[in-house]
């Protein structure tokens, strides 16, 4: 079965949505944060630490399980889900991104994308259709069709004819997507131009596809054309589908992103910052390598209701971090994540509402209020 | 309150004893194999999976937390129960293995240990009284007495010169050590000789400790040598007090220490070994990098009720330790000390039937019959 989403309700004063997504692996609430599972697993977490985040979908990256351990031995793992242990919603990228980011890619044709990997050198090409194949058989609940992400900035033409090409990727990637458990997104391009979103948009939608995701907004632009971006989208984008905004992970982009309309987010940024000491706070990021916490024996956040936060203080998270302990990575984790999808919760209780504009207001007044 | 162990039935056919040690933060039975949580956490995992993995007590090192986060932090935070939010019993030891180990000991005289810190090459002085004062500090349930902890091999001149001085130091710590709740253990040492081994054991019992640990039997010797040490020295000891063999966790050394009347075992080894992709299982230690597992979808040991085998096949875990990712070894951590804790467990059931040589037997039949 495909995917379904219910549109519940649409924010008075903004394009703010609040839905349902249906999916063969358990219904969740959008808009919704998720946490990125690289390699089949969400980095130090387990799969009910993401339940106990009240994650709803998770996202892996074909690219990253293509090359390990390889298509074939997920599918004969019986899928990702069985592979992973994980029965909750998952979704999975093209490896667009990754080719292009990671990889360096040699050669760019009609037909792929030739290029080696990041881990042997080895020489690879990646075509839309193997791209599919592969999703195919990692069995996810939602793939991506496979796009050109091109870097930032590219000259108007550059994008105009990497849009019409990926296009013509997308065409074939729905051609030999034959999985009838598996949704289908296409993705808009077009960088910071406004006729090519819009064109990239009504094309896309034309091919009709489960869901919609916008790409490349968070390469080196500036906020502004970021959110700019994201408008140009999805002002072409039907209402009955959900939209899901690509790499993107900061908490006033979430937020501004749900004004536009947006469903779904990813990115790597939480757990990332958390391996590296930091956290998430409603006053801003904070590093908890910082001396002054040697000896807080208050939570990350008080109030916040993770695992975390409720059983540790700063302090013992300051020691482990000092001390390169992974557990202290993995408690930022999961707070992180937390934070991230309580922060979507948040602006689907501010859509239900009609309060999402006060509700930005209010998050980024306290955000930005202290250095810390 | 102090511990109190309570001797439930000695096996008939060895020196095997099965009793319950009440600690203030809960009991447990043993023989009891204890993980070692160094820096205030068992590497990668949660308080929730110690006990879900039933450990009736774990380890924590002095010698490290003295360095970071300190011990004065610890105790501020209500000590090392409250700092690392475990609520069941902790066993501290007492630095010296460390410092003679790890931090290569300058100059030791009559006072104590000068040494270079491992960190950052500070000079340190560690005395009984320093130890018994930070771990009193630490607060933990059991304490241990300062000991030298003499390489391997040294002349019977310096074992017995290194065993008077430690007994000198436990009456130096004794003195000083004044937390009615937690409860102080005496180190017996005297290397490979016998009658330095009945010496110190005897003279250590005179002082009349909660409990005795045998120290120095893993350093570089046979497995036979390591065995008559242990002999040599429960054979001096009280029948009414429990007996912790210091830093052994190899299963075949921990059924022949249960064989000779010890009670509790502690080893880095479980968690060590799972960081390099190694695992526990009946027939012999296996690596779980072997390209063999890659599409092996059986659990790391069929029957096994560990989280890590209940959840996971090898093939999963094959991955992850390739990708390095650190889930990898998490869930060898986890199944590892299942593994050891569960052997005790069977050491208790057979110590109840009077059946623990012919469990021997047994285990060593099948643990050495494979080569994986």
């Amino acid at each position: 079965m495909k995917i379904k989403y219910e549109l519940k309700k649409s924010e008075k004063n903004t394009k703010g949505r609040y839905g349902i997504l249906k999916t063969n692996h358990g219904d969740f609430e959008t808009p919704m944060f998720m946490p990125v599972g690289t390699l089949a697993n969400v980095k130090t977490l387990m799969p009910e630490e993401l339940k106990a985040d009240h994650c709803g979908v998770i996202l892996a990256n074909t690219y990253h399980l293509w090359l390990r351990p390889g298509a074939d031995t997920i599918k004969k793992a019986g899928g990702l889900h069985k592979f992973m242990n994980y029965d909750g919603p998952i979704l999975t990228d093209c490896g667009g991104f990754q080719v292009f980011s990671l990889a360096k890619p040699k050669d760019i044709t009609e037909e792929g994308v030739r290029f080696k990997s990041h881990i042997d050198g080895a020489e690879l090409f990646l075509t839309p259709e193997i791209s599919i194949e592969v999703q195919n058989k990692l069995d996810s609940d939602i793939a991506m069709n496979f796009d050109e992400c091109p870097p930032y900035p590219v000259s108007y033409e550059y994008m105009k004819n990497s849009v019409e090409r990926t296009l013509r990727w997308h065409e074939r990637g729905k051609k030999v997507h034959q999985n009838e458990n598996q949704s289908l997104f296409g993705i808009v391009q077009g960088g910071e131009f406004e006729d090519l979103r819009k064109f990239s948009a009504l094309e896309t939608v034309k091919m009709d596809f489960d869901g919609y995701s916008i790409g490349g907004t968070s390469v080196g632009e500036t906020k502004d054309t970021m959110y700019k971006m994201i408008t140009y989208a999805t002002n072409y984008l039907p209402q009955d589908k959900p939209r899901y905004l690509m790499g993107v992970g900061d908490p006033i982009d979430i937020i501004e992103g749900v004004i536009r309309g947006i469903d779904m987010f990813d990115c790597v940024h939480p757990t990332r910052l958390a391996r590296h000491g930091n956290a998430f706070t409603r006053t801003g990021k904070i590093n908890l390598k910082n001396a002054k916490y040697k000896e807080d024996f208050t939570p990350v956040e008080v109030g916040c209701d993770c695992y975390t936060c409720t059983h540790f203080t700063k302090a013992y998270i300051n020691h482990l971090i000092k001390c390169n302990e992974t557990n202290g990575g993995r408690l930022l984790s999961i707070h992180n994540i937390r934070f991230l999808v309580k922060l979507t919760e948040d602006l689907r209780e501010a859509i239900k509402n009609d309060k999402l504009l006060e509700y930005k207001e209010e998050f980024i007044k306290k955000y930005k209020s202290s250095k810390n």
